[in-house]
């Protein structure tokens, strides 16, 4: 491995400071994440259902073995379709010290090429309206934004 | 019962008939479905997968005895928000032959309450662009359109 290839691998318990670390700097997750230490519990509980689910895969990418990113991607059976298979992705985030190096895009492509080698025939996800840049980041990739994503606050 | 009472029930085997009829019965849906006699074999092996996992349910409305609406509810754990359960909703349909008798309001009222006792905080989905009245609809429910939804095609 050089010293400046990003690898990708599945997150262990230990990642999960990096990770929520990640997911709380940024403007909408600083107001939703408790990075704290030590990592309120239910992050701990919450890893243990998403590891243990042979649908979903926490994955972290690594670069000089330090996390500098991460996403969630899950894989959904469906009916719709022709019952094809879904994979979709959430809490997708770059570390901010690690940006414009294209670990995104080489954390996206990854992600895609898992998505297809398992056979979903769609890869799904929604970005908040506010995040211009993302949509862009995506949309170079080959997503299309052809829908809104709705959301109901259950609590 | 009443006779005009509306139930809701886990779909089995025997109602993916019906539930098919529904998704194709639509402009974007009869563009990507099989409504055949039999149905093709790939509904049942999705079905199958959905069945047997814990984390998805497939939902069928009855009215009289027949099958008039459908909706795929899924919990997927997650470790943004603290950890918090969330909850999406796919292939949301209701019988053409029986629109506008609050059928998918009451619906989508059942599946906020079972996705709430589960304990999920959020109930996501996203709808095409092009469908004004969905988005009206969950509008009226209490959703908020504060996302893009994006696909990418791997097939």
């Amino acid at each position: 491995m050089s010293r400046n290839e990003i690898t990708f691998r599945l997150a262990t318990r230990a990642d999960l400071p990096s990770i929520v670390r990640m997911l709380a700097d940024d403007e909408l997750g600083s107001q939703r994440e408790r990075y704290e230490d030590p990592l309120p519990q239910a992050y701990y509980a919450a890893f243990e259902q998403v590891d243990s689910d042979p649908n979903h895969k926490l994955v972290v990418a690594e670069l000089n073995r330090e996390v500098v990113g991460t996403v969630h991607l899950m894989f959904l059976p469906s009916i719709s379709f022709q019952g094809s298979l879904r994979a979709q992705i959430e809490s997708v985030r770059v570390d901010k010290n690690y940006r414009n190096r294209g670990i995104g895009n080489e954390m996206l492509k990854w992600t895609i090429k898992r998505a297809s080698e398992r056979g979903a025939h769609v890869l799904q996800l929604t970005t908040h309206q506010s995040r211009a840049d993302a949509h862009r980041f995506y949309v170079r990739l080959g997503f299309k934004g052809t829908h809104l994503g709705m959301k109901l606050s259950l609590k």
